[in-house]
């Protein structure tokens, strides 16, 4: 037996759970025996999460009991420079670009997998959970594409698999949905879950921008890559609201399941407008299950709506004052009632945070011999977009000449969609006009016919920027 | 043995331990046995739990795998009228006057104590945790006064204290802190902790209602109480202060540690004053770690600062948009940043669905045997107001004569509080003038010193309002 062998397990737990209440002023001999841990990928996360600990193993140790020892870093680049906070020769010394051979490592109890993407890290997750230890991933695409099958693995094994890292960035989901509100019935997640898009939508709120500028100044502060494609056309948060959905209603939804639509279309013209009205335009991904007629009390697999759109939010709501490259959730309980949690998405520090949470969740579980409690994931049946029943705003262009409004407004009329209320705005093409609908509830499906219709109007030049619109429908004054 | 005996434990916690895999599909006689609750207190939030428990159970129990059943409910008056949505027969069958017979009940695995107040409840819990039992509290007097006396008694027992419910209604503190952020240092907490004085703010700030008439809308809504004093002199959100610095710093805070200043000074001047200046004002809990020079990297001992006083919070911050009757908690912490939780901090529902996810939570580990993790409460060093270092509003009515101003002034330059802007506003009073100051960060014993000097003065007819100022001071333009 080496050094740094945990020894045999039955003896190391009983020694460890007696050891667990012993104030950390105690000598050396007596604190905790660690928790050896292998971490995948040392990138942004990663690196932020190995410094916390090694930085603050005694701290840690003395708030929570448990010490954690990272014995083994698999990267697939060993020579790329680490952050300044990474100690470059204690990394060195536990560095391979072996991934396989940290999770084999007998020495290692718990498998932190921070690499992203989907292969190798489905294949090392499942390896590790096989071989019975616990994963804290911090992978979105992996959990928004391999969830359930992740979870059924981890159940078989009867060990965790912890994954609060994986959406919203320090945003504790997970635990408000699994834990806090167990046995609610929850009705609604609506989420703000990427940060370069509401970053965007801030800026061009706040300071007037329009959709290129304010594209191309958070491109330049590094909050969008230089093919924004993932972030504005809303696939980030695709796959975050499918991880929400997931966890809400144990459904397993993949991103594809999600119906996305990003902000490209947005205009500072459509800001403007909602201003106007009482609104901010924000990137929303919602989750809820839909009200089925008769629902019987144990109805949890009513049909479930996940989607990802642009919406007009009423200034009061509290989702309306997350500003900048915030991100937050509002969730709707029966009982519980409306909620939000707010916090940084996305950044080292941050989502190492999440991490460090599990980790010494799944480390307190290792030593007890128990695990947290998971549920499987059944295949939901998913509402088509073409069924969401709500508000809309529209945007049209049009030219300016005589009858047009009653040639739009009679295609509205023929797919009884309702107009709320409407406006016309001054191009500075001459001739041209936009006019801007806001719609009373309306079905999705007659919209979208409605928008069918319109684009095929001789008078009308462009249809614009849809956006939903969240709340109540104001009474009427 | 009775039909009702849960049978010896061993036995019981096996079967049960094999059938909470079960799917809820499978026949009653595969589903888990209940988990046996006895309650104590049926008023607001002990009827809601109640009602959500009976008319919820199998839907509980098929998101949970815990099937409860409530088989004793102790009331002081039981003639007294419930809820609608509480069967009067079902109750009736279940209930007592004699509480301890609840606690003393074999059948009782998990006691629910709602009866709020510090005797009986702090007695029968000690007695419910003495007999082995797990015991769930939404009581806010009784956790803010003998906090660290009942988890310490938990801790001997080897059972849970779980008290989500506590403080802040349905917003899961204990949880977030204790859990997610697990390993995380966490620096300072900033709530609006109390409904009622939020509402009053709120319609001050939004309708322009002095405090007076403000109060009285609260009280005809029934948001505030005939004798207000607990809301707005800051008594309710100074036990609530105490209770987060515990969770926050497992620091043994009382109640009467807490430096409280309420808001009946604050009046719709300085409101109308603070949203010239960008600022919403509110009334905050803060709890927060005192920077020391040369703190250790294990140095979670630092002085705590515990304090309730009204403050003008910047309109960006994400506490100035909680509207209403609405709570909100903002947390820092090294690592994870800003975070922030949002929700109904008081009612029925709200406040019951706090107590269900604690119930769930415990009824597992009676299920498996385990407990939560608890941390025991050291006595803090607690930071003397006096000792705060922050920026202040101050309103002064004086008497409208020359000259003023500079003595006025020369006090403040005495006790080096530097002032960073003064306005003179009139008032309705012929002769009379209100000065209003913010000042730059100064020592909390210098601006007392400052303001005891200043009503000795002879044209100071009034200090008026005095609040704290949070964030950053403004860069000079």
């Amino acid at each position: 037996m080496t050094h740094h062998s945990p020894g045999p397990p039955s003896a190391r737990r009983r020694v460890a759970s007696f050891l667990y209440r012993v104030p950390v002023s105690a000598p050396d001999h007596l604190l905790p025996q660690p928790v050896r841990v292998g971490l995948l990928g040392c990138g942004n996360v990663g690196a932020a999460w190995l410094a916390i600990v090694d930085g603050d193993v005694e701290a840690i140790a003395a708030r929570t009991g448990i010490r954690l020892d990272i014995v083994k870093v698999a990267v697939r680049r060993p020579e790329r420079a680490r952050p300044p906070d990474v100690d470059p020769e204690r990394l060195a010394a536990r560095l391979t670009t072996d991934a396989a051979s940290v999770v084999n490592d007998p020495r290692v109890e718990i498998v932190v997998e921070l690499i992203g993407g989907i292969e190798p890290a489905r294949s090392l997750v499942l390896a590790a959970l096989a071989a019975g230890k616990p994963v804290v991933t911090g992978n979105k695409e992996l959990i928004a594409a391999c969830g359930a099958e992740l979870l059924a693995a981890a159940e078989a094994a009867g060990v965790d698999l912890l994954f609060e890292a994986s959406v919203a960035g320090a945003i504790p989901l997970v635990r408000l949905l699994k834990e806090s509100l167990a046995g609610e019935r929850i009705v609604r997640l609506t989420g703000i879950v990427n940060g370069t898009t509401n970053y965007m939508l801030t800026r061009m709120s706040e300071e007037g921008l329009g959709y290129a500028e304010a594209l191309a100044e958070a491109q330049a502060l590094g909050f969008a890559e230089a093919d924004p494609t993932a972030d504005v056309e809303g696939f980030d948060a695709a796959a975050k609201a499918a991880i929400l959905a997931g966890i809400a209603f144990d459904a397993d939804v993949v991103a594809g399941d999600v119906h996305r639509e990003g902000i490209t279309a947005v205009g500072a013209s459509d800001i403007e407008f909602a201003h106007r009205l009482g609104y901010e335009v924000k990137l929303l991904a919602v989750a809820e299950r839909t009200e089925e007629a008769g629902r019987s009390e144990t109805a949890d697999n009513d049909p479930v709506s996940v989607r990802v759109h642009p919406a007009m939010v009423p200034r009061e709501h509290p989702l309306a004052s997350v500003r900048g490259s915030f991100n937050a959730v509002f969730v709707e309980g029966d009982a519980a009632g409306e909620l939000m949690v707010y916090g940084r998405g996305a950044g080292g520090r941050p989502t190492a945070s999440a991490v460090l949470g599990d980790v010494i969740e799944a480390a307190h579980h290792v030593r007890e011999g128990t695990r947290a409690r998971s549920a499987m994931r059944r295949a939901p049946s998913l509402r088509p977009i073409t069924e969401l029943r709500t508000q809309y705003y529209l945007s049209i262009d049009v030219t300016d000449r005589p009858g047009v409004l009653a040639a739009v407004a009679s295609v509205f009329g023929e797919h009884h969609v309702s107009i709320r209320s409407m406006e016309q705005v001054g191009l500075a093409a001459v001739g041209e006009a936009r006019l801007v609908f806001i719609t009373h509830t309306a079905l999705e499906a007659d919209l979208q016919a409605t928008i069918a219709d319109l684009a095929l109007l001789d008078p009308v030049e462009r249809i614009g920027c849809v956006l939903r619109v969240i709340g109540p429908e104001p009474s009427a004054s």
